[in-house]
C-alpha cells in the first residue's frame, strides 16, 4: 500500500475505529477494522519461543495440542556464542515460528542491562555490556524481522530489576544512561529497524516509561528518527493524557475491560471533549498501519506475505548449534574435560538440575516446548545404550549421603547444579548470588570423595562459585540454553564439540563486590540510584581492580589459541586493527577475539576497558587467520553531559586484543585526539 | 565367545545362578551372575517405541526425563505402507533406541492376526493377512536386530482377543493354525532370524501356550529350528514343572515377589528333588548364553557392542516417511483432496482427534514420546501462519451445533473422527464396531451444512463407516502414525505428499458381516472357537462374495496407475509373473501392486483369494515399470491336515495382478500339477 493510500485511509477511519487500533481488544491483540479489511495486531510472548495459546480475554491455556513450539536458547545463552551468525539465525528461527504461528509481532528481544545479578529476568537479557548486546541484538532482530514478523525490543528502558517493577523510578545519570543503557535500544532500532519496542513497567526520573516524552519523543523519535510502533509492557499505562501525549502507539493490558484501558473509551472521550487533538490518535494509527504495510498485512501485499513455520527439523538443527556455542568452559584442569568414555561402562550424573526441564518456567518467557532434552537424557543419547548412566538428584540429606556413595564408586562424575525458572523469574529477584540451598554442601561432598568431578552450572544470571571453585578442577557453566539444550551440553562434556562460549557478564566473587551493591542502590524503593554510573559490570572490577571469579568475555576450549602481529592503522574512518590467531592445539575450534579500548584516563574519570569489537572464527589446527577491526571515533568517546554529546577527550588509548577481558594477548598505545560528535 | 566357551561357563554356574537367570528378578529384567560376568537381561515394552523407565520392582515411573523418546508408527500404520523398506527402517529405529537406552531386548514386533476388528491390541498388530504379516515382520526384525538388540516377536500364538485373555483357550483348526495364524511367527523366526519369542496368555487347545510343548518344542524348536529364547508374557505362566517342561526359557511376571515366581524357587526345588533333571534347566541358559553371546553382551566382544542412540532427528525423519506412505485414501470424488489452500483465508478443523495425542495410551505399548504432532498441528504447520486455522472440538450438543456453524461459514472442513486408546487398548475388546458416541451424528450435522467436509478416520482397528460413507466425497484413514502423524497426514491432506497406503485389513460394512462373528465364535468364553478356519478377512469376503466398504488392499492416489502385460512363465523355481504398471497421471506416486492367486477350487474348498506378492514402486508422471513376482509351489498350496503338511491340489489357478483385492486388473490362468510339500 502506497504511502498515500495510507493517509486516504486514515482520513476514512471513524475516531472510534482509530481508537479500537491502538489498544488491546483481546489480551494479546488490537482491533481490526474490517470494513477496510484491516486485521487486528496479533502479538506473541517471547524470547525462547511463541508463548502457548491463550483465551483471548483472560490468562488460561486454550490448552489445544497446536502451540507446542520450537524453545530457542535463552538471550543470556544466546550471548554466551559472542556470534553475530547464531543471533542472527535464532532470530529466523523465532520470527518464522511467530508467523507459523499467526503472529504479527513478538514480543523479543530483551535487551536490558544486566546490571545486578539478582535480577529475575536475567535471563531474557544479554549481557552487562552495551556493546555485545548491541551487535547481537541487531542480527537477531533483522532474523525475526526477515520473516514478515516484527520484533518488539524491550523493555525500554532501564528496567533492570523486577522488584517494584511496577513503580520504582529509576535515577541514573544521563552519561551513565547513554554510554550503558541506551546503546542497545539504538542499535536496534537504527541498524536492526526494529518495528516496534516495548515501554517498560518502571519510571525513568519519575516518569513511567510509558509515559516518557523523554524516552519516548525526544531520544526514541527525534534523536534516532525511529517510524515504527511503541507498544506498553502489559500494563504500564497509568494515565490517559501521559500516555496519549507521551508517545505511546498502543496500550496492552492484563485485564479484560478492554473499552476501559486508559487509551479505550477515557481517550475516545478525551478527544471528543478536545482535550486531545485528533491528529494525535492519526499518529498512532499512522505507524500501525505502516506497521502492517511492512508486514505485508495490508490490501494485495497480504498474499505475499511469509507464512512461515514451525516445528520443522531445521530449527531444531539451529538451535541446537546456537546451544553448543552457548557453553562456556570455565576451567578445566588436567585437561579433565572432556570425559573420554572409551572403554568405561558407567557415568554418574549428579544434582537436580541434570534431569531438570526449564521451558515452562520464567514467566512470560515460559514455552510449551515441542520438547526438551534434559542434560541427563543428552548424556544417555551421546554416551549410548553401553555405558551406564546412574543418576541421583542428591537433594536432602539422604540424596547427599546417595550422591557421595555414587560418586566415591564411579571415576566419572558430574554433578549439575545452578538454578532454575523458581529464581530465574519474571516478577521477583533473587535474595543473594549464591546456589539455592544444598547445592554448596553436595558439590562439597562430592569433591570430597571424587576430586576429579566435574561440576555444571546451569543458570540465566551470575551466581557465587567461591565454595568449590578452587576445588574443583573443572567447572562449565551454561544457561537456560533451549530444546536441545542438554544434548549441546553432553556434546562439549563428552568432546563432540569443542567448547567456544564466553560469559557475556562478569562472574563476581560475591555479591558485595558487585558495582549496584557497593556502590548503587539495589532495590531501592519508590526510588533506585544507579550511584555506580558507567562503572557497570567489568567496566567496575577493572577500573577498580576487584578480583573477580570468572571475568567478561572468558570461556576456555578444549584446544589453545595463540595471538599475535598486532598492527593499529589510521584510517579516513577511525583505525584498523588488525591482529593473527591461531590455533597451537590439535583441534579445531572456534574462537572469540575481543578488542577492547583502555582510555588512559588522564582528562575524564572513564572505565579502564571498554568492549569495541569482537569476532569468532573457525580454526582447524594449525590455521592462523588475520582478522580485523574497525574502530571509529565514536569508539574512543565517552558521553560529555555538558555539551549532550558523545565526545572523544585527547588521551592516550590501549587498544587490547585477546580472549577475555582479562586476558590481553596484544597490546597497542595510540593517541587520539579530541573532538565532539554530534 | 566360543560355543566351547559357554558350554564351559554352564558348567561352573551354580544351580542357583542358572535359576536366577531364568526368571524376572526385576519388573523388566532377569538376574546376572556378577563373578562370571554375565550381566542381567535387560526387556523393554514395545512396539511404538522404547516404554518408559519404571522402578525396578514395581510399575510406578521412575520420573526421570531421561526416558522420552521416538514414537514409531503403530504397527497397524507400518502395515498401511504394504512397504518392506519402511518395516526395515522402523525396526532401525526401533533397535537403535532400544540399545540407547540400555535394553537387551525390545518387546515387538506384534504379529497376531486381525481376526475380529473389535480386538483391543488390533494396533499393535499388522493385519488379517499372514503373508503381508510375514513379508512386514521379517525386515522389521532384522532392522531391531542390526543394533544388538533382540527382537520379541509376540504373542505365539492364537492371542486375537483381549477379552479373557489370561484363561481363554482357543480351539482352531490345524489347518486355520498353519495357514493363517502360524506362518507370521514362521518367517519371523525362520527368515527374521528373531532371537526372542513371547509366549501368549491365552491357551491353544486347553494347554497354557507358556506350557504348550506343541507350540514350544515341536512346532518352534523342531519344525523351525529356533534356537533363540522363549519368554512368558508377564504373568502368563501358571505352573513350575508345566512351564519348565513344557520348553519356556525365562518366566518374567508382574509381581515383584521374584523368588516366588515358578521358575524361581519352585524351580530350584523340583531340580533338587530331582522331579526336573538339571539338563532342563541348562539349555534353557544355554539359550539365553547364546543370545547374549548374539547381543555381543559377553566377553571381549562387549566392547564392539553397538552403542545405540534414540531421539535423533534421522530417526524422526524416518518416521515421518513411514507416517506418510501409512496414510489410506480411501475416497475422493470430484477430487476433494488434496485440499487446495492457495489463496484462502481460512480452514476448518472440527473433532476431538484433530487435537488428540495418543503416544501414551495403548497399555503396555504406550510410551512416553519426545513429542507427538497433533493433526491440528501438523495442519497449521504445513498451512501456515497466514491461514487462519479455526478448531472445534465438536463434542456434545453445544459443541455440535459449534461445529456445524462452523462447516457451515468455511469453504475447507476437515472432520477428524476415529478411535483413541480408550478403546484400542490392552486388555479390552470393543464392543462393537462404531464410532464412539456422538461422531456419527457429528460428522451427519457437517455434512449437512457443508457436503464438501473431508472426513478423517483415525483408528487402529476396523470401524464401520456406513453412517457417512456414501455421502462423504472424501474419506482418508489412518492409524496410530507415530510421532509425526499429525504432519504427515497434513502433507496428504494439503497435497505435498500423494497417498501411497492400502488398508491392511477389510474395513467390512457391519460387524455381523465378519467371519469371526458370523462364522465363529467371539468373544468365547472358557473356550472360544475359531469356526470361520481359514476365512479370516478377505478370505471370508472375497469367497461368499459378501459386500464390504473398502476392501483389503484397498488405497487411492492423487495419481492413476494403469497395468498391462501380464506375462506368466514357468520356471525351475516355479512361476515368474512379469507385469508391467505406469503412472498416467501427472504426479508422482508409489504404487502398491499386489499379486493374489485364486484357486479354481474344484478339489477342495479353499480362499477364493490369496496374497502371494506385493511390491511397492515409485513411479514418476508417465513412468513405466514392469515388476516381477516369483510364486514358488507353496503360493499354491493348503494345509492337508490328513497328511500334516502343505500340499498342492492339482487345480486351476487365477493370477491375479491388481490395485487391491477387488480391484484386480490382469489375470491370467494357469494349471499347476498336485504335489506334497515336506
Amino acid at each position: 500500500m502506497e504511502r498515500h493510500e495510507i493517509e486516504e485511509l486514515i482520513k476514512e477511519l471513524s475516531l472510534e475505529e482509530k481508537i479500537g487500533m491502538i489498544h488491546g481488544q483481546g489480551i494479546f491483540h488490537t482491533g481490526g477494522v474490517e470494513r477496510f479489511n484491516i486485521p487486528p495486531l496479533w502479538m506473541s510472548d517471547g524470547p525462547m519461543g511463541v508463548r502457548r495459546e491463550l483465551e483471548d480475554d483472560n490468562w488460561n491455556p486454550s490448552g489445544t495440542t497446536e502451540d507446542f513450539v520450537s524453545y530457542l536458547p535463552s538471550n543470556t545463552a544466546l550471548a554466551c556464542t559472542w556470534n553475530r551468525r547464531q543471533a542472527e539465525q535464532m532470530g529466523r528461527v523465532l520470527g518464522a515460528e511467530a508467523r507459523g504461528r499467526g503472529k504479527d509481532v513478538i514480543l523479543a528481544p530483551g535487551i536490558n542491562i544486566i546490571r545486578t545479578p539478582l535480577c529475575g529476568r536475567n535471563f531474557e537479557y544479554m549481557s552487562e555490556d552495551p556493546y555485545l548486546t548491541a551487535r547481537l541484538a541487531v542480527p537477531l532482530i533483522r532474523g525475526i524481522q526477515e520473516n514478515d514478523t516484527a520484533a518488539c525490543v524491550k523493555h525500554f528502558a532501564v528496567n533492570n530489576q523486577e522488584t517494584n517493577r511496577l513503580t520504582v523510578s529509576v535515577e541514573v545519570s544521563e552519561r551513565a544512561l547513554r554510554e550503558i543503557y541506551l546503546p542497545g535500544f539504538e542499535a536496534a532500532v537504527k541498524e536492526g529497524k526494529s518495528m516496534t519496542i516495548m515501554g517498560a513497567y518502571n519510571k525513568l526520573r519519575g516518569e513511567f516509561c510509558c509515559h516518557n516524552p523523554y524516552l519516548l519523543q525526544e531520544i526514541l523519535r527525534k534523536e534516532w528518527n525511529f517510524d515504527g510502533v511503541v507498544i506498553s509492557d502489559w500494563g504500564a499505562v497509568h494515565n490517559t493524557l501521559e500516555a496519549a501525549l507521551g508517545g505511546l502507539d498502543i496500550e496492552m493490558s492484563v485485564t479484560n475491560d478492554f473499552d476501559d484501558y486508559y487509551m479505550a473509551d477515557p481517550l475516545y472521550q478525551k478527544v471528543l471533549e478536545k482535550e486531545v487533538d485528533e491528529e494525535i490518535i492519526n499518529e498512532k494509527v499512522r505507524h500501525i498501519l505502516n506497521l502492517m504495510n511492512c508486514l505485508s498485512m495490508l490490501g494485495e501485499e497480504r498474499k505475499n506475505r511469509t507464512p512461515g513455520v514451525f516445528n520443522i527439523s531445521a530449527h531444531q538443527d539451529a538451535i541446537r548449534s546456537c546451544g553448543e556455542e552457548a557453553v562456556v568452559l570455565l576451567k578445566n584442569e588436567e585437561d579433565r574435560l572432556p570425559i573420554m568414555l572409551e572403554g568405561k561402562k558407567r557415568l554418574a550424573i549428579i544434582g537436580e538440575n541434570a534431569a531438570a526441564l526449564h521451558a515452562p518456567g520464567g514467566g512470560s518467557a515460559g514455552i510449551k516446548a515441542l520438547y526438551e532434552i534434559s542434560p541427563l537424557m543428552g548424556l544417555k543419547i551421546e554416551a549410548g545404550g553401553n555405558i551406564g548412566v546412574d543418576y541421583e538428584p542428591g537433594v536432602g540429606p539422604e540424596g547427599l549421603k546417595k550422591a557421595e556413595i555414587l560418586a566415591a564408586e564411579c571415576e566419572d562424575v558430574i554433578v549439575f547444579t545452578g538454578l532454575n525458572h523458581q529464581s530465574d523469574v519474571e516478577g521477583q529477584d533473587r535474595k543473594d548470588m549464591k546456589l539455592p540451598a544444598g547445592q554448596e554442601e553436595l558439590i562439597s561432598a562430592v569433591l570430597g570423595v571424587n576430586e576429579n568431578a566435574v561440576i555444571v552450572v546451569l543458570a540465566g544470571s551470575p551466581v557465587e562459585l567461591e565454595a568449590f571453585a578452587d576445588r574443583a578442577k573443572a567447572i562449565v557453566y551454561t544457561s537456560y540454553n533451549g530444546m536441545e539444550g542438554g544434548r549441546a551440553l553432553a556434546r562439549v562434556l563428552l568432546g563432540n564439540v569443542n567448547p567456544s562460549g564466553k560469559l557475556p557478564f562478569t562472574l563476581p566473587r560475591c555479591l558485595e563486590d558487585c558495582p549496584a551493591h557497593k556502590l548503587g542502590e539495589f532495590p531501592g524503593d519508590e526510588t533506585v540510584v544507579y550511584r555506580e554510573g558507567v562503572f557497570v559490570g567489568y567496566r567496575y572490577f577493572e577500573s577498580e581492580q576487584v578480583p573477580v571469579r570468572y571475568c567478561f568475555g572468558h570461556g576456555l576450549s578444549y584446544t589453545k589459541y595463540g595471538y599475535e602481529n598486532l598492527r593499529v592503522e589510521k584510517t579516513s574512518q577511525g583505525y584498523l586493527v588488525k591482529a593473527d590467531v591461531a590455533n597451537c592445539g590439535n583441534r579445531a575450534g572456534l574462537e572469540t577475539v575481543q578488542v577492547y579500548v583502555r582510555a588512559a584516563g588522564e582528562t575524564i574519570k572513564r572505565p579502564a576497558m571498554e568492549l569495541r569489537g569482537f569476532d569468532k572464527v573457525l580454526l582447524e589446527p594449525g590455521e592462523k587467520r588475520t582478522l580485523e577491526f574497525c574502530l571509529a571515533e565514536k569508539d574512543f568517546s565517552y558521553y560529555n553531559e555538558e555539551l549532550k554529546c558523545f565526545a572523544v577527550p585527547e588521551d592516550k588509548y590501549d587498544i587490547c586484543v585477546g580472549s577475555s577481558v582479562s586476558d590481553i594477548r596484544l597490546k597497542q598505545r595510540i593517541e587520539v585526539n579530541e573532538c565532539v560528535l554530534e
